[in-house]
C-alpha cells in the first residue's frame, strides 16, 4: 500500500503520529470488512459485489456504558447518515461508528443494534434504547448497491476485528467501491500531534469531478481529462475525527466545521448531490450511561483562550486533506458491475505533475 | 373507537375537516399494521409482541419522482428518527413516512428502501439513491422491543393498505404498544381548516408523567396517581403535519416549531429522554426528481404578510393537542410482556373531572 | 408590588429561592432604568416616552475577563436581539445582558460597548473585540419607539445600579411599556431550587392575544374580551435563565429549549410576529479571556444520566411560567402615546376566576 | 485600481458579468464611505481614523415594502454581525446591508434604523419594526476602533451614493483598514454568469496568516515571510452573495454554504477568532411587507434537479475566491495608528511567483 508521503508529498506543517492514522489517538481502533465477488453484468440483488463496511471504535470499553463526547456536522446534507439527532442533543456517541454504502444504512444500523444488545442485554428492557451511528457513500457505479450485501455478520466482524496500529486504506471496507475525483478512492487516514494531544482523521472518499482535483494546490486533475471515461457523478464524503484532547461537544463541532476546509483544499466545491458529513469525538472524559451517586463530576476542559483552537483547527485541515489524498493514492484500479472501472491515479504522473508545479 | 369530541370535549377554535384527521388533506393516506402476539414473560427476541408500523403517504403518485416540500424539526433529539439531514438540505421528502418502534428503525428503513426500489428500479444504478424517513417511539414496556418484530412485509403492507378517510387511533400501528402520560396512548390524529386549506396532524404518543397530564388546561393527571403502577418513564412523541397550502420548507419548519406548543398544552415539559420530532410536508408544488427542460418553474407561494401564518400556527397547536388527546382517549387497556399493563384513561372520570374544572 | 403568590397562586411543584427571583442564583444582579415622560399625542422622536432598560449581570467580576458559559435559543426569530452568533460559537457571554425596546438595540449595544471599553481599555487595541448581548421587545403601542430614548447613560445606570435581592417587576426597566396578552405586562422573575443548585428566570413579556391567556391552565383571558380595546398585536418575549449548576453551553441550550414549554403554559402559540428568544447562562466554571499557562483546566460537569436534566427542565418550565405571570400580576395600568392604554389585569377577578376553575 | 485579471490571473471556468462585480446582478448597488484622518499615535476615541462603511442595496425600490429572499450562514461565529435571527426565521432582508468595523455595529445599526424610519414613517407606530442587517470586521490594527467614527451621516451617505457599474475595491468603505493574510486587504467583488442568471459576490476581507496565502493553489504567502512585521492576528471576513435567479431562502443558504469553499481556496483554515459570515439574497420574487388581498402568489422557483445547483455552487466558489483576491490585489499600503502599516502585496512578485508555480 502506497501512501501520500511514500511519494514524497507532505501536506501541512504539523507532525504526524506514529502511524499517521486515526488510531494514533490512544484507544481508537479501526476494522474493515471488504466484500468483492462476481463480475460482469449487474443483476440487481445478486451482484457483482464491490462494497464493505468500516468500523471505528472510540475506545475499547463498553461504549454504551461510557459514551464519548461527540459532534455531528453536516456540510451538505444530501445523504442518509443516521444517528445525528441524538449526537446533537446529548453530545455523545454510544456505539461504534459504522461506515458502509448508502442503501445499506438500514441493515448496518440494525446489525449495530444487535451488537449493542449482545453486550447490553438491558437495553429496551430495564434501561433506555440505543442510537446507532452509521455513515455512507454511494458505491453504485461498481457495486450492486440495490443488493445491500453488507449483512450483520460483516458489521460484527468489522467491529470485532478492529485494531490499533496501521490502518488499511484505499479499496477496503466501506471504501471498497468508492471513487475520488473520478479516480478510485476509498478509505484514507492521517493524524497530527498538537502539543501533548493527537488529532486523527479517517475518511470514506467518494466525491469530486476529476477536473477539480488539487494536490497541494496544484491543478492535477485537469491533466487526466483525456483518460476520463463515463463515470459516476459526484458522490459524498464521510469524515471522522478523533482526539484525546478534552474537548466538549460544542468544541468538537467547531473542529468538525474545519473539515470542510481540508476538503476544499483537494478541490471540492461541495456538489449538490454530495452527502458531506463529519463526526468528531473525544476520548477524554467519557459520559456515564448509568446514574451517578453524585451528579457533579470533575473533568478536564480545554481552554479556548490563546491559540489552542487554531492549533487544532489546522490539525483538522491538514489531517483531512492528507487522509483524502491517502485514500486516493492507496487505492487501486477496480472493475465492477457492467465492467465499470475506477482507475487508480498513476503515481508516477502525479509525482511528475507535482514537480512541474514545484510542489515537490 | 371513542374520540375526544365523542366525550363532548372540543379543543380550540378552528373548524375541523370532515374526518378530523390528517387524511382531510387531499391525497394524504394512512396505513397501519398492528402486531400483537404472545403473552406472559418476556423472552427477548421471541415475544410477547405489542408493536406495529404506521405509514403516512403524502400523495398517491410516485413520491420519488414527485417529492413533497418538507421540514424536520427536532424539539428534543433523544431519538433515532432517520432521514432528517436530507430533509433539511433539500427541503423534500421522497418516500412514505414510516413510524415504528425504536429498535426497529433500521429494519423499517431497509424495508422502505426495498419498497422504493420496486417502483424505481433505476435507484442507485442510473439515478441517485433514496432517503428513507422513519420515526419511532420506545414500546419496550409492553413489547419485546429487542425482537424487532416489524419486518419488510409489515412495512409494505402498511404502505399498500394506506387509505384516506377515517384513521384508526389508539392501539394501532406504531401506537400499538406506546403510552401517554402513563396511560395507554398510541396513534391520534386531527385536522383544521384554515381558509381554503387544510392542516392535518398525526401523532405517535409515548411520553409524559401522569402527574402532568392536562386536558384543556385542567390538571387531570394528578387525580389518577393512586392507581399508578410502576410504569415506563417518559418516552417520545412523533408528530407529523400535512397541509395542502403551498408552504415552502422554511415555512413548514415554522409550522413544525409550533407543534411544541400543542404538545405543551397537554402538560409535557419535554423530558430529557424524550425524542420529540416533527415532520411537516405540503402537498402543493411537488419537486421533480428528474431534470426539467427549463430550470425555472411557476409555483404558488403563501405570503407571510397579514395573519396567514398565525392562522396556520394556531391550527398546528390545536391539531397537535387534539391528536394527542385522541390518541389517549381512543386507546384501550393493553397488557404486554411480563404482565406489564398500560391502562386506558377512564372516560367517565375524565368527563367528570373536566366538569369539575368547568372545562365542559 | 403584587406577585402571583400574593394572590395565593402557586404554579408547579418545586421550591423557590428566597426571593423567587433570578437573583437567587448567587452573584446574579439586576438593574432597571425606567423612562416615563410626556403625555398625549405622539410626536415621533419626542415622546411620550414609556420605555426603559434592564441589565442582568451574571457575576460581579469582570465579565470580559471571566466569561460565563451560555446558550442562545431562538424559539421564533422575528426579533432584533444581537450577539447570538458569538454565544453559539464560543458558548459564552462576556458582557451584561441588556434588555430594551426594539428600535433601541443599536444604541444599547453601542452603550454596552462603551461600558466594556471603560473597564477593558485593551479591547480592540491589544486584545480582541467585545460582543454586546442585547434583547428587545416592541413597546411602540404606548411609547415613542422611533425616538430611541434609551441613551448610554441609562444603560450604564442600569448596569451600575444592578443589585441582588428582590427584583422590581411589572412596569419597570425594559418592561415599562410592554404588554402581556393585551394586558399590561413587563418584567417578571422567579426561581427554583434543584437540589443544591438554583435556577432563575427573568422575562420581558410582550406577547399574546387576550383570548388565549391561561393561568394554571384556566382559560382566564376569554373572560375579559368585552373590555378589550383596540390594542397592539402580538409582540415578543425575552427570557433569561441563570443557574449556578455547572452546565456547559450544550446543556444550557437544552434548558433554554424548555422555556418554550413554560411560555406555552400561559397560552402562547408563538405568533408569527413574535421574537421569542432565550438566553441561558451558568455562573459555574467561567471561561478565561486571557491565555492560560496550561490549556487544560479542571472543572465540574453535570452528569446527564439519571433524572438530573428532568429536574432542571421542570424548574425552567415552572420558573418561566411564574416569571411571566409575575410580570402580568405586578404590572399596573399605563397610558402612553395617543392615550393608548394597557390595563392591568384585575386581581380580584383573576382570583375569582381561578376559584371558579378550581385552580385555587 | 488593479484587479486580479489585470495581472493575467483568471480563477475558475465560468464567465464573468460585464463589471465582474456584485453590481452585475440587475438592481444591485454598492456605496462606500471611506474615513481617513489623523496620523501617529493612537488616542482612543480620537484617532487616527482608518475605517469606513459599505452599503449593498439589493434593489432600488423600498426594501422594507418589498423584501428580498435571503439567507445568513455562519461559518465561524466569532463576530458581531446583527440581524441574522430574523433573516433565518422569515427568509428575507428588509434593509440595505451595511458593512463596517466591529465596534461600530451598534451605531451603524442605529443609523440604518433611522434611515428606514425616514422612508417608512409608520414603522413602530402602525406597522411592525425593522431589522437592520450589519456586518463587520476588526480594523483595530490601524484604526482607532474604540472611537467608532462611522456616524449616521456616513451610513446614510453610503446608502444614498450607492450605484451600479464598477465597484471600488481595496482600501475603501468598510475595507479601509482591514487586512488579508497580513497584507493590506479590504473590499473585493466578482461575478459569474450562470445560464441566463448572474451571481455576484462582495467581500470585506480581514483574515488569514501570511504563511497560508494561496493564489490559484500556489503557496504565495510563504515567500513573503521575511518581510512580515508584527501584525494583527486573524480577523474575519464578511461575504455577500447576490443573484437574480429565483432561489428561495433554503436554496440561498445552500449557496451561502459554498462560500466557505471559495474562502478555503485562498488558504484560510477558518481561525478561531475569525467571524466568517455569509449573507445571500435573491432579487427575484420579493416578499411584500403589507397584507395582500390574496395570500397566494404566483412566483418562479429554481428546480433542484439536474445540475442547476452545481452550476451555481461553482459560481459561488469562483466569485468568492476572485472577490477575495481582488480585495488583496486592489489594496494599497496603508499606515495607521501608532505607525502600524499594512503592506500591499507586490504585484510583480505575485506574478513572478505564479509563473514559477506554473499558474500563469
Amino acid at each position: 500500500m502506497t501512501r501520500l508521503r511514500d511519494l514524497g508529498v507532505v501536506p501541512g506543517y504539523l507532525p504526524t503520529g506514529p502511524h499517521n492514522a486515526i488510531t494514533d489517538v490512544p484507544g481508537v481502533r479501526v476494522g474493515h470488512v471488504t466484500l468483492i465477488s462476481g463480475e460482469g453484468r449487474l443483476t440487481p440483488g445478486t451482484g457483482p459485489v464491490r462494497t464493505g463496511v468500516t468500523a471505528i471504535l472510540p475506545h475499547d470499553g463498553n461504549l454504551y456504558r461510557q459514551k464519548v463526547a461527540a459532534a455531528a456536522k453536516t456540510i451538505n446534507g444530501f445523504g442518509k447518515a443516521t444517528g445525528f439527532e441524538q449526537i446533537r442533543e446529548r453530545g455523545v456517541i454510544e456505539t461504534p461508528i459504522i461506515l458502509t454504502n448508502t442503501l445499506n444504512v438500514g441493515r448496518a444500523a440494525d446489525a449495530l443494534v444487535s451488537y449493542m444488545l449482545r453486550d447490553n442485554p438491558d437495553i429496551g428492557i430495564t434501561t433506555g434504547t440505543v442510537c446507532p451511528v452509521v455513515g455512507e457513500c454511494n458505491d453504485g457505479f461498481v457495486n450492486d448497491i440495490q443488493g445491500r450485501h453488507v449483512h450483520q455478520e460483516h458489521v460484527w466482524q468489522a467491529i470485532e476485528t478492529a485494531c490499533d496500529g496501521a490502518v488499511a486504506e484505499g479499496n477496503v471496507g466501506a471504501g471498497t467501491g468508492t471513487q475520488c475525483f473520478q479516480f478510485k478512492g476509498g478509505i484514507g487516514t492521517a493524524s497530527r500531534h498538537v502539543g501533548a494531544f493527537t488529532l486523527g482523521a479517517l475518511v470514506q472518499s467518494n466525491y469530486g469531478l476529476r477536473r477539480d482535483l488539487l494536490v497541494l494546490g496544484a491543478p492535477i486533475g485537469r491533466h487526466f481529462l483525456d483518460k476520463l471515461l463515463p463515470q459516476p457523478g459526484p458522490g459524498s464524503i464521510m469524515m471522522v475525527l478523533a482526539t484525546d484532547a478534552p474537548f466538549d461537544s460544542r468544541q468538537l463541532e467547531r473542529l468538525a466545521a474545519r473539515a470542510a476546509f481540508g476538503l476544499a483544499r483537494t478541490g471540492s466545491f461541495c456538489q449538490d448531490g454530495s452527502g458531506d458529513f463529519v463526526i468528531a469525538f473525544s476520548t477524554a472524559n467519557p459520559w456515564p450511561h448509568d446514574a451517578l451517586p453524585d451528579d457533579v463530576q470533575m473533568v478536564t476542559r480545554m481552554a479556548e483562550s490563546g491559540t489552542v483552537m487554531d492549533d487544532f483547527f489546522l490539525a483538522v485541515v491538514e489531517a483531512i486533506e492528507e487522509a483524502i489524498l491517502n485514500s486516493l493514492v492507496a487505492a487501486q484500479t477496480l472493475t465492477g458491475r457492467d465492467g465499470n472501472t475506477l482507475f487508480a491515479i498513476p503515481h508516477d504522473q502525479l509525482v511528475e505533475l507535482l514537480r512541474r508545479y514545484r510542489r515537490l
